[in-house]
């Protein structure tokens, strides 16, 4: 048997006993796409186009206003459900406004607490986290602290001094997938007098995330990836209970007050989690995070992960051919420090992903060269992951890329 | 003839004359409720059912990640549409985010260039703004300056000095339902070296707002009130074309970066409206709004001024009987300088609201004793405006309001 049967004969195998593979009927699928993009828009579940039917044809039109009376609490309400997702205890998570929105309160806050003015973040942070706390420390006076992309704790040991009041990394990289040890990280820059705040975005709904027991700090992220919720889906912030009442976010909006509807004269945050909160939530678009992280968490985060590490390995095991052909695979080999991408550098990047998509495989691409395989376990099959790699392959091989443009003219 | 049978023959001519009384039809409407809170919630229009079924079952399950092709640029396309239902033009309105966020954004960036440290408001403004502006203003050193409710420009003029660099207002006061003379005020503002930031909440879609002629500097508002666009829908901003360049908005997302995918090392404002985005909006909720708009500017916000006039005018007439039995009506009885509804006080204001709701009038209440009726004209009848106006009576003849609990349990 050659590798590629050996490839096939195990992709079988792990089909015909995925115990997530029901869960596909779950969405709502009528292409015959293989989509390997779910890390930055995951599939409609079935359920949303239900619950959001509902919500626009029978909550708001005939509740009215009245419906206030159960949306308003949407932001705490889905927190809560969110929370055993990330090992955070109810009263810790609030969904609201967009991910970087919220890394903006929450950076303000902590810088705010420690008279420390600079914060400090790696090179392959996403852009706009980058921007956000480099505004933020340099309205303190501060500046942004940048080390190289995917710092080991050696790297960070050496870069904190007392001068940083935050660390702020993503879990896992949104470029290379790379996950570092988010207890050791979390352990690392609290002993140097920093709060930790960490971007989940490519991690929950992906990999355990145990805030609880990384005794983290403050995290932010978005629910339209592998949380399926919807494009532009609001985002989540996490903040510890102990420090909530000693943070002060500066956008002070009613949503935040201890008493809302008092219209007191004088701001007065609530003394939870809540003051975390600015304005009223897009209660359509909520209501998609509701069903998403039902959806998930009726999966169980220990089986996506688990069908994650093997859907990304048989990936990487069978980009070997690729290897020869100009393809450079920058995700560590090892599934203990990668999330649920596997990205791929090659010199005319574009040019493939272009490729893919025209022969059906839908992955992502980012500038300037790098490509991004995305598994979804929840409704990915190795078979249709097997199947991307092998027409990576033959795309390589045969370079008919070569006839697409060599850079983008969408966005996408 | 009697005052009652005068009501009735002018609200039945003016029902049978009714320009807009076709635009009803356009709205989903399954309850025989007098839904006098349009200025909280609007009412669903028919097609935003229709496209937001669309956006969801076709744009997010058939285009999947491909769809942000079309929908990357909603928050600047949706502007567009909206900038002349406020006199702006293309490229000076965005929809992004919540009104509270908005209202942060852009006073911390017109705080940022004066070099003054104050910010002034009036104790009848919202109180989210209250509490962000004050945030605000004490972050920079400076502090609130708190007139007394619904200034005039004597008032205002006397309070202006060389501290003040941002005056914030509401055009139509969310307590009072008055209306100032946004040319007036910009210009008195302005005169004083302050930049003045408009706060349109009660105003787009219900009053003609002409930011060009006013040469007003600043603006945001929300859509899910008279521009029907669904509960917690996203706000809007607005910033004079000129100004656009010289100001900075703290919270430096990607999507206000002048080369979004190009993911440069440092922050770049793009040179236009879209450095006042900051990160992914929600789409779902954004659809609503663009229908929202489209059909308000179909409608014509003329016509729909010269109705609401006639609706608060009709009510406030009808409330004749009811000033007897303990109503004040805060509204200005001048149309010209009130806005799309009518506020009245009453000692027992949350028990009336509650009886109101009972008899089937959706009213809305204002701690402690303030009740709002709010004209949509696009979907409110005359007939039913008076017939609110008699079941307000009945109720306070009768007392049959004392009946209902005196403090709320509920949100609204």
């Amino acid at each position: 048997m050659n590798n590629a049967e050996q490839l096939s004969e195990r992709a079988a195998h792990l089909d015909a006993v995925d115990p997530l593979a029901r869960f596909r009927d779950r969405f709502v699928i009528k292409d015959s796409l293989i989509y390997l993009d779910g890390n930055s828009l995951g599939r409609l579940p079935k359920e949303t186009a239900v619950r959001i039917h509902e919500v626009v044809e029978t909550e708001w039109a005939e509740q009215l206003v009245l419906g206030w009376d159960s949306w308003l609490d949407s932001g705490t309400r889905i927190g809560d459900l969110l929370a055993p997702l990330m090992g955070a205890d109810a009263g810790e998570v609030a969904v609201a406004d967009q991910t970087s929105v919220n890394l903006y309160k929450l950076a303000s806050a902590a810088l705010a607490v420690g008279g420390r003015r600079n914060i400090l973040t790696d090179s392959g942070n996403f852009p706009s986290d980058r921007y956000i706390l480099g505004s933020i420390a340099e309205a303190a006076g501060g500046t942004l602290v940048v080390v190289p992309e995917d710092p080991s704790p050696a790297d960070l040991d050496a870069a904190l001094d007392a001068t940083i009041g935050v660390v702020s990394l993503s879990h896992v990289s949104y470029r290379s997938g790379s996950m570092v040890d988010g207890a050791v990280v979390t352990n690392l820059v609290q002993r140097h007098g920093a709060l930790m705040l960490w971007d989940l975005a490519h991690s929950v709904g992906a990999v355990p995330v145990d805030l609880a027991s990384w005794n983290a700090d403050l995290a932010v992220g978005c629910t339209y990836k592998y949380l399926n919720s919807g494009p532009g889906a609001p985002g989540f912030l996490y903040v510890r209970r102990d420090l909530q009442t000693e943070l002060e976010q500066p956008i002070t909006g009613w949503f935040g007050h201890a008493d809302q509807f008092g219209f007191a004269r004088d701001w007065d945050p609530a003394p939870d989690i809540r003051r975390f909160l600015v304005g009223t939530p897009p209660i359509i678009s909520m209501k998609g995070v509701e069903v998403g992280v039902n959806l998930t968490a009726e999966a169980g985060i220990d089986a996506i992960r688990a069908k994650s590490i093997e859907l990304s390995s048989l990936f990487i095991d069978a980009l070997k051919p690729t290897l020869d052909l100009g393809v450079e695979i920058i995700t560590p080999t090892d599934p203990n420090i990668r999330g649920s991408h596997v990205t791929i550098r090659h010199s005319k990047g574009f040019q493939v992903a272009s490729a893919l998509r025209q022969r059906g495989v839908i992955p992502d691409f980012r500038s300037p060269d790098l490509i991004r395989f995305g598994f979804a376990p929840m409704y990915t099959s190795y078979d249709e992951t097997l199947e991307a790699a092998s027409i990576l392959t033959k795309i390589l091989h045969t370079r008919s890329y070569e006839k697409f443009p060599e850079t983008r003219s969408g966005v996408t």
